[in-house]
């Protein structure tokens, strides 16, 4: 079985690629948005602010999909599908992580006034990896 | 609101973009995949073949979601969600018009012997634009 410790899915995951996190809103819709990712101890880590939507969607309905594709070349992805549990009290320390991966930046800088954050740890539960061209 | 003929989405759209189209499966979590998609009259299409597993799942379900993207900007993207419907008599023709814009062949190359053809006409319900960075 495909995990993402595998070499393609763990290079796609330490480079910094982009995801869509894909979450399953109120009215039975699938809500597709772009985020920052992480990889450790065979989980992936996404992070949010509290009130949005997707996390909503996630404190009510763990069910998540993410799909993490090469920059340039996006028929070169890794899908992970499973289920989602929140902290916060990590969440600052993750996003300030995921800002050093993306951006270069020690600190996050896009934090909002009374913004709190949100860090979705994801268990993988089916991985698919796929690579053309 | 947000419309998929408005100057951001479409441009989008009519460039060579790659979509992540989300689809629900039978046992309740979302399925992601990278496709090509076309736009036209207001609404989008994307293209398989029958027996694979996405387009099994909006013979079942029409619900989908789809997010394009801009190659080398992720963050700019439109989000579409929508209800799916299948048609297999213009799908030959909607592959090879694909195959056109995103590969600049006249046929579509990859056909596999013995392959049906799907396309997906998706109605967007709710259309949301990002564009940061």
């Amino acid at each position: 079985m495909t995990s993402i410790n595998d070499s393609g899915p763990r290079e796609l995951l330490e480079q910094p690629n982009y995801a869509v996190v894909s979450t399953l809103s109120k009215d039975g819709s699938i809500h597709d948005t772009i985020v920052w990712i992480s990889a450790e101890n065979g989980s992936v880590a996404v992070n949010s602010a509290v009130g949005r939507l997707w996390p909503a969607n996630l404190e009510r309905d763990p069910h998540v999909t993410v799909l993490v594709f090469e920059a340039g070349n996006p028929y070169h992805f890794v899908e992970i599908r499973g289920t989602a549990s929140a902290s916060t009290d990590d969440a600052d320390d993750h996003i300030n992580a995921l800002a050093k991966k993306y951006i270069g930046e020690d600190e996050y800088p896009y934090r909002q006034p009374g913004e709190q954050r949100i860090k979705f740890t994801i268990e993988p539960q089916h991985v698919r990896y796929v690579k053309q061209g």
